[in-house]
């Protein structure tokens, strides 16, 4: 069965306060090439069936609606067995 | 800068309730493609300057030891500015 996977990060003006905790805790182990870590998420859905550009659609609805927070959150990538995929947004 | 991601997913023998309960979120929705979702996490990690074979087996160790639970997750994907890298596991 295919598997799409939808990633999810906090959008670039928000602190991550999880993110900033993670990269101060690389600082101090010495870690010191690193920069900055943020934490988003990613879900991976498993589809019944083919993937057609009607599932894409309800992927897309999915991610924007139920797996992100657009207030807080992107959509940053949907790929479909490791291919990424353009979906463009309902609204 | 170069942003290098790792993505980890809780192991596959493990029930990931998260999962679950988004996946029966999306079931009471209409949503009756989907057959399964399982939820994982996304860092991404800023590097300064340029990314080495000495950077890569740093994030592999990073990944492995810090960003990732060995017992309960799964380090799934390492990926430097979208193009995916094969980082053997340092142990």
């Amino acid at each position: 069965m295919p598997t799409i996977v939808v990633e999810v990060m906090p959008k670039a003006e928000l602190l991550d306060p999880q993110g900033k905790a993670t990269f101060g805790a690389l600082q101090r182990l010495g870690h010191a090439q690193f920069q900055d870590v943020r934490i988003g998420k990613r879900f991976e859905l498993t589809v019944d069936g083919e993937v057609t550009d009607a599932t894409l659609a309800e992927v897309r609805t999915v991610a924007d609606d139920m797996l992100s927070n657009a207030v807080i959150e992107d959509v940053v990538a949907i790929s479909v067995d490791g291919t990424p995929v353009d979906v463009p947004a309902a609204r």
